[in-house]
């Protein structure tokens, strides 16, 4: 359950990375990279701090995945820009999905809660950032006008504290995502 | 003794990089971002390319003391800035110390006195060139008339001297890191 | 022997590196700091996602070579200037040998080959993106007009498909390492 969540974050991420790519005039190659860092960046940045090996490394979805993101993109991009307003939910529901489980793990790591809460802000966030420098631009993490990272470490910060008093689990990875992705929402309105 | 000298360079090149989001008109948000990778980024590197999680994620000063520090310049900037001088010379305050710190914690790794400068360069420079990266701006570091990369290698060099002769400890890297900042200090002028 | 050629790859990345230091007008230290990450950069980023400490941490052949390589374009680089078109060979050469033992390297420490391939492509492009994005251009990998990941590409999944149907070692090495060159080399002109 929580990998076809996972997959689903992973797929969203992409797709924006491979939109920016579109947007700066990349080839289809550049548009796989772009798609593929910004998918699995931010998991990838969590697993290196934490002393694992990225998942991103066993796991053949966290490849495929994102190349197949590319290819509709590629193909119909006409198309997918016109949902952009729906791909922007889905943002939404991968930056809180990543935030939960980015902070899960971390914790299931053994670290303190206010440092899982950071690498769970890392998780969602880092592939955006990488996104934007590898695009040339100045990452928009950094103007937080559309609140993007307050609503990472709300969620972030949720996880933390159901984790703490024992609420652990799928559900609770959900219900801090869902409060995430509320206020990413409401922000983006 | 060495933690409390850590934390006044993460707290020195934290303020470096929220001054960094103040020129460059960040939120609050992306000054502290800013503000934590400046200061913990070097020691990041360090600690990942060493193959140990970051210090940063098992310390709590690591990730307060930056967020403090973005906190002070975020509602007196003004007056930070007057003191800016004053900040340069902790900032090579900051420099020389992580120098020799990020050189010793490489030798007793077991790295090489070759490898270990290295790594103790790297974790000098290595917030400031993320600082610069993550705002759009080409690395200092490269354009080096304001020698920052020389002392850094002065000060790694000579702590790494000295623990081969045998001179290790507090004493050591003070001397090292000294000497570093007297170099940077001399460049400023 | 693949030592050797391992640092034959090193040395013509890190004269690139530090070719693009002087079209950027660095001066020597930017030169070499430039020259340094463009020629480990890839490998740095696969020994990272492993798990393991990077090799540029354990032989000094890793840390030297490149820093001679910065010494001679500062001092000769209009004669290196001029011998650029059989660099662009030796940079073909380097991408070639690197998605070749990048992918090997992986496969030995048993990812799989869908894996390895994307690792070993990263050992090849990773140092010239980080070059890039030092310079603040944006990474020419994105623009694959000029062929340079799909050579990587095409050469690791040679490695791995040799690897997987037994032929393993050298020959397989210079196998892959060749026919990568060879796309790139006809990609050139």
């Amino acid at each position: 359950m929580t990998w076809v969540l996972d997959l689903t974050g992973i797929f969203v991420f992409a797709i924006s990375g491979a939109l920016a790519g579109v947007r700066t005039r990349l080839d289809v190659v550049g548009m796989a990279v772009l798609a593929f860092f910004t998918a699995v960046g931010g998991g990838i940045l969590r697993d290196v701090f934490l002393g694992v090996q990225p998942a991103a490394l066993h796991d053949a979805g966290y490849v495929l995945v994102p190349l197949v993101a590319a290819g509709i993109v590629f193909f119909w991009h006409p198309q997918v820009t016109r949902l952009l307003p729906s791909i922007l939910i889905f943002d939404a529901a991968g930056l809180g999905l990543f935030c939960a489980t980015g902070t899960e793990k971390a914790l299931l790591f053994g670290l303190s809660p206010l440092h899982a809460v950071l690498l769970g802000v890392v998780t969602a966030v880092g592939g955006g950032v990488l996104r934007d420098v590898l695009s040339g631009q100045r990452p928009t993490l950094l103007y937080d006008r559309q609140l993007y990272a307050v609503p990472a470490f709300v969620g972030a910060f949720t996880l933390a504290a159901l984790f703490e008093f024992g609420v652990r689990g799928p559900l609770a990875v959900l219900a801090a995502a869902v409060l995430a992705f509320g206020l990413r929402f409401l922000a983006m309105r």
